[in-house]
């Protein structure tokens, strides 16, 4: 890193008048391209007096927060220009896009992204026309932004998004806006903590300014509204080191602005630089600056707007001036207001900005807009992946079925050796429980990051790991995307019940890479990578709460070119699956698998023929003359782990007992190739789907989520009458694993007995064997409370191989 | 509320001897029953030494936190018995269920709720078998638990929830205990300002204590590792009055404890008294107390088992002694621990616990597990509604379709009338958008809650009002949540694709009053009304991430005992079937619709007739002969406003220009009555089905959400593969509301042509028609950016009554 001066950092907090004079051209400058992107779809110089024709007729964006972003933009380039810092700009006012567009475009980083908005007046007309119009671009800092890494429409995530930004990235800061609207949402306020996982040494720096102007859309804040005493506190509370700044007054703020930021930028140099040379000592977690920052909420536009104040209140949040299409004094207001900005001293006759605006702007990649850490791809590199199969179970298919293990633990020495690998690239995210899902031998590679004291009892956590846990699914999952939208790679590993939680953020990652992967100029990034495990079905423990598929449900309706989802039925799938998601980019990749022991079905060479497919015929757990060509009675299908093994426990309990019913077995581990091709990119062929289903005969589709996800999925195909799935019914409490399966009728009874009733045939012995299998349930509904130790479980059940496929 | 003399609030912090005795021998007999239902199966009173086969199966539960929740339990309990206090007592970490329910099981509630779970050696047997086993009770403070109103298996709602609870609660504390598990969740991290938000003259007070025992799952937390004195300041900085008691002496916590609950009461009783004698003082926000109480993980627990560390250590959080059945020595040292809580003292010989244990219970209602408010029902009473007709739009049917109305301001009416005739029992919840949802008439009648200073262009703000905005959706539905759950009545609203932000908590709410439901002595509560609006389709303006219509596709995989989802097409069908749901209980209740004009459809009697149908054909819409016979050509259907308005244009394209084409339009309010009966319970019937969408004829549907969700519903209907669903595809931008509806192929012109391309014969002059339409679609494309003013928009559109039916 830089070390910079104390001379430099003198200049920086007192700036000179020309220095100021420049800054302030810029704002004015970036001010005025504002105002414009919002109201005008012609004459953008200003050159002859406005006329309505020069209104765009729908008028959108937000002002109110936009020249304060403005300020903190202006002031953050000079620093850079002073001292060569690598400077990220996150807008958590993610509303105020076309401030940060305008400057984008000050600083040429849109012309060179968008060629046809040129330096002139023609590209200021185009800037102008296409914000937020059909076909231009949206009214949020957003993908289309240079330099964003995200998205403000919902709101929270802005701090979480700068700290994931600077792990392992030590010369970066991340400049961090947040809004007093955002402040007061639950997933901004359980950021703040991060600090206690950021380590001077090796990681970045965010540098957040609380932008307060006092209002949101139509009322006040409450930290805009209380006692600043107060406010100070709960981040003083948090740990940092409070830098405020506040009014209106010109040049005055200027130079206050300029001082508080030289203030903070000399605080983490110094944090920085004593971690550097002198080490990080655990426990003393360094007290980071930050900078509250009050200034009136559309601050320099109009004060009064028909006798009614509007500057430094809520009315001035999205267009202050409504009327100026139709009323003459509202279009001159806004003519006075653009003036007010002296346009003739800002853009050259061909409407270039002049050189005294753009003398704040750093070059090159220095530029926040430009550096690569905002267009992630840039700083990517590729995983370095173990080879998978030599931590894969290998074992001889006569014993498939016939022992159990944690698939989980695999996929943690899978991930302890990426650890190794890439010890500066990728991090694990998880909500405190590593070892819970079975993921733990990743802390053979890594403690667990903490920069707060530590005693002897703590194992495995120190200042110096790099896996993530913290009790907030927004946060691990916020962290890791802004890992990845930085360049790096990750994994979030969440209980799947409460991969809810955070599934919103989910949803606004994928839209984030839908629009993205469109964007040339935007690099491709790593995927975004989910696992979700303690599952539904066995939080049998924890109860209904805990119960809950939901996110399979969400995510398959997201765009098919950017979600994948995958559902390995046992150890070598896991890891098969996990070396292939972690090759991909601009996806989001969803694992559902369960922590507990689980048969193991495949060996690794069936496993990567199986997963790479995505779904297959298991001629092993069947009974069919595969030969033949003739149809089974019935195809019972599986996707996700548990259900897997009751689906193969039912064949069995057929192929036993009445073995001149034919059943085939069809297990699905990538859920979307059970779409059609137009609908997913993996959908398997009209030709595979026949081939795997059959075109006529009953499908007995059992499944991990709720049933809906495969009546979608299927939708479509060629007589979808005959698909008869189960799944999650939403029945559950604290219970026995085999109890969960019989509520949601998932159990291998249940199947066997809705086997018989979907054949086409009449099967001779059917009605017996629906005897015994109603026999069976009835005798596990005896044994509950009072037969607590005799309850019948299914954990003594294994796989018999059938002779004629063994 | 009662006043409590400064005597009595000196006997609390001061107890007797006598009375910590009292206090101890609760505390201890809370402990025991606690212990013996993580382990016990029998011989719950030692009276002979424990054996491997006394011992559970399977170990479940969590010890480490529960002994700080019931020394909390013991010293309210007292606290109610000197004052009479209203209070309940919600238990954020939930997981130390068997704490509460020993608690409850003290007070007798449990065995009044449970009878079977009788007051002798029988009944503590059954009560230790029950816990965590199959067909008993799981393992959090939850649904089952007496007094509860918080299911602690998802952290972070439990300070939402108190706050909701003592809303218009004037003598009711919520003691809401917060681990520092929970506390690192963002949910919780927001909520500490709602002190912003409650008024101590007519509502109720929180009384927060931060329980750190330092430890989670298997690592320190960042509270319990942080100096004290930040940790304080954080609070102080969100408005409390901290008050701290740190310590594992006895008797020495409990004098110390008594004394700050003491204190802590006594600030909350002048606060109050102040505010309802003087009055309250906008902006003057009183400074709460609260209390953090620092008390070792696993208290009175195991010491060290095999040499290592467990209390006070994060080992301690589930079950300390993991051997017991295998392990003689942790046999032993088991008994030795139950031992150590002598009780001989707490049970007489029947196994009823003693009068000494019994001394500190409150009687009846005064019991925390036994408050009504913990119960929600009993403080249930029936909303007053106004005749929603009386705010109807009444217009000539001649006149539908023909004029444009904000529907959702109609809906504000009613809110507005709803709060006049309930001025205590009703609240809307919004994240800042009861305007911008175009419901601001409520502020009529309310204005919005803020206990921080206001100034002379704030509106409608003040702590008198009872509008509850703030913007946060976890706050602000977690809110709503408590209050429903004790009996009052509300609504929250949310921008439809922010509904995803909270979507986690609405599925836990609906999983709460599923279990609750099938409880018997859980009275019925007032059901959580949402309405989603700014949708999707008219986020144009917004872009992208506020275009997410996900709640619909998660809430219909709920229970259907408790779910409905309502589309309401225009103004007369939202207030149909707002006063309809206002009505019922127990339900969750979804309303998707936007606030922008829309075309109105149906007269009051009209909308009646169809929303509590659910559905129906719209006649005048189409142009078949009903009375033939014949099916007609197409089958449009449709549900969710804006693709309404576009299925009945695509029908009058038809009828218009391809009169020889026979189109039927069926509109859907009620989205599950498509389920077949047996799926949900307002499921229409075969006949009904077969009626709406005839038996043979392709159906063209229109959806508001994700096509999947239509998939999923009618699944099973007879000969599904002629359902053709149309809806949102995850494409969108900041545009115009028309382009939203073509880039999702949801708009007139590609309805129509699909309409002809699935008619089962060939109509004359199709090709032609679909050529028309295909050129609208080219002439759109074209008129982006560069002729923005001439966009073709649909706004001049109205609808042309068909002759025959007019």
């Amino acid at each position: 890193m830089p070390t910079v001066s104390q001379d430099i950092i003198d200049s920086i907090r007192n700036p000179s008048e020309q220095e100021v004079a420049h800054v302030d051209a810029w704002w004015r400058a970036n001010n005025y391209l504002t105002v414009g992107q919002i109201y005008l779809k012609s004459n953008p110089l200003l050159r002859r007096p406005l006329e309505p024709d020069d209104i765009k007729p729908r008028l959108l964006g937000h002002w109110g927060t936009s020249p304060g972003l403005s300020l903190i933009y202006a002031h953050a380039s000079r620093l850079i220009q002073k001292t060569g810092q690598e400077m990220i700009y996150i807008t958590g006012p993610g509303h105020g896009g076309p401030a940060i567009v305008a400057a984008t475009y000050l600083e040429d980083t849109y012309t060179e992204c968008f060629p046809d908005i040129t330096q002139d007046e023609e590209g200021l007309r185009r800037l102008f026309r296409q914000f937020s119009a059909p076909g231009g671009i949206p009214s949020h800092a957003s993908v289309t932004t240079p330099g964003s890494i995200n998205e403000g429409g919902e709101l929270g995530y802005a701090l979480v998004h700068g700290f994931g930004a600077v792990f392992d990235n030590p010369n970066l800061i991340a400049l961090t806006v947040v809004g007093d609207g955002e402040a007061e949402t639950a997933p901004l306020e359980g950021s703040w903590k991060s600090i206690s996982f950021l380590n001077p040494a090796r990681d970045g720096a965010v540098l957040p300014v609380l932008h307060l102007n006092g209002a949101k859309i139509a009322s006040p804040t409450v930290q805009g509204r209380k006692d600043p005493d107060e406010v100070r506190r709960i981040y003083e509370g948090h740990g940092y080191d409070v830098i405020e700044v506040e009014g209106s007054d010109l040049p005055g703020m200027h130079y206050r602005f300029a001082d508080a930021l030289g203030e903070a930028y000399s605080k983490i140099q110094s944090i920085q630089h004593t971690a550097r040379t002198e080490g990080v000592i655990q426990g003393r977690r360094p007290r980071w600056p930050m900078i509250i920052l009050r200034s009136p909420k559309g601050w320099t536009g109009p004060t009064t707007v028909d006798g009614v104040q509007i500057e430094g209140t809520w009315r001035s949040h999205q267009v202050p001036l409504s009327g100026v299409r139709d009323n003459p004094d509202h279009l001159r207001q806004l003519e006075e207001w653009m003036r007010s900005y002296r346009p003739e001293e800002l853009f050259d006759d061909a409407g270039r900005p002049t050189d005294a605006v753009r003398a704040i702007n750093p070059s090159g990649e220095w530029r926040m807009s430009a550096h690569p850490a905002g267009n992630g791809g840039g700083q990517y590199s590729p995983l370095e992946l173990p080879d998978w199969r030599s931590l894969a179970i290998d074992f001889d298919p006569a014993e498939r079925g016939r022992f159990r293990d944690e698939s989980t633990a695999y996929l943690g020495r899978l991930l302890e050796q990426i650890y190794r690998l890439n010890p500066t690239t990728f991090r694990l995210f998880c909500p405190d429980e590593t070892n819970s899902n079975r993921l733990g031998a990743v802390f053979n590679a890594s403690d667990r990051t903490f920069m707060e004291s530590t005693t002897e009892e703590d194992v495995k956590l120190s200042a110096d790991g790099r896996v993530m846990e913290v009790l907030s699914e927004h946060l691990t999952h916020g962290w890791l995307e802004g890992y990845c939208l930085t360049g790096r790679h990750g994994m979030f590993a969440s209980y799947e019940a409460f991969g809810m939680v955070s599934v919103s953020q989910t949803v606004q990652h994928t839209k984030w890479l839908k629009e993205a992967i469109d964007i040339d100029w935007r690099e491709s990034v790593p995927s975004l990578n989910i696992l979700l495990s303690s599952t539904a079905w066995r939080n049998d423990h924890n109860g209904f709460s805990h119960q809950g598929p939901g996110v399979l449900s969400t995510i398959v309706n997201m765009q098919g070119r950017i979600v994948r989802t995958y559902l390995p039925p046992d150890a070598n799938c896991l890891l098969e699956v996990s070396d292939y998601i972690f090759r991909t980019k601009d996806r989001v990749n969803v694992i559902v698998q369960d922590k507990q022991p689980q048969f193991q079905w495949l060996t690794p060479d069936e496993a990567h023929a199986h997963c790479r497919k995505g779904f297959g015929i298991w001629d092993w757990a069947g009974n069919e003359d595969l030969g033949s060509g003739a149809d089974p009675d019935i195809v019972i299908a599986c996707a996700g782990d548990v259900v897997t093994m009751e689906a193969v426990a039912a064949a069995q309990i057929i192929r036993q007992r009445l073995p001149h019913m034919k059943v085939r077995v069809v297990n699905v581990v990538r859920l979307q190739t059970l779409s059609r091709p137009k609908d997913h990119p993996t959908g398997m062929s009209d030709q595979d789907f026949a081939e795997a289903f059959t075109d006529t005969t009953d499908v007995l589709f059992c499944f991990h989520g709720y049933a809906g996800v495969i009546h979608q999925l299927v939708h479509g195909r060629p007589d979808v009458d005959r698909f008869h799935v189960r799944g999650f019914q939403e029945e559950g409490t604290t219970t026995t694993p085999f109890d969960m399966v019989v509520r949601n009728k998932t159990d291998r009874y249940s199947l066997v007995i809705d086997a018989i009733n979907n054949t086409r045939r009449t099967i001779r012995g059917g009605a017996d064997l629906k005897r015994w299998c109603e026999t069976q349930l009835e005798r596990h509904e005896e044994y509950k409370v009072e037969h607590l130790e005799d309850m019948p479980e299914i954990l003594d059940w294994a796989f018999e191989p059938n002779p004629a496929y063994s």
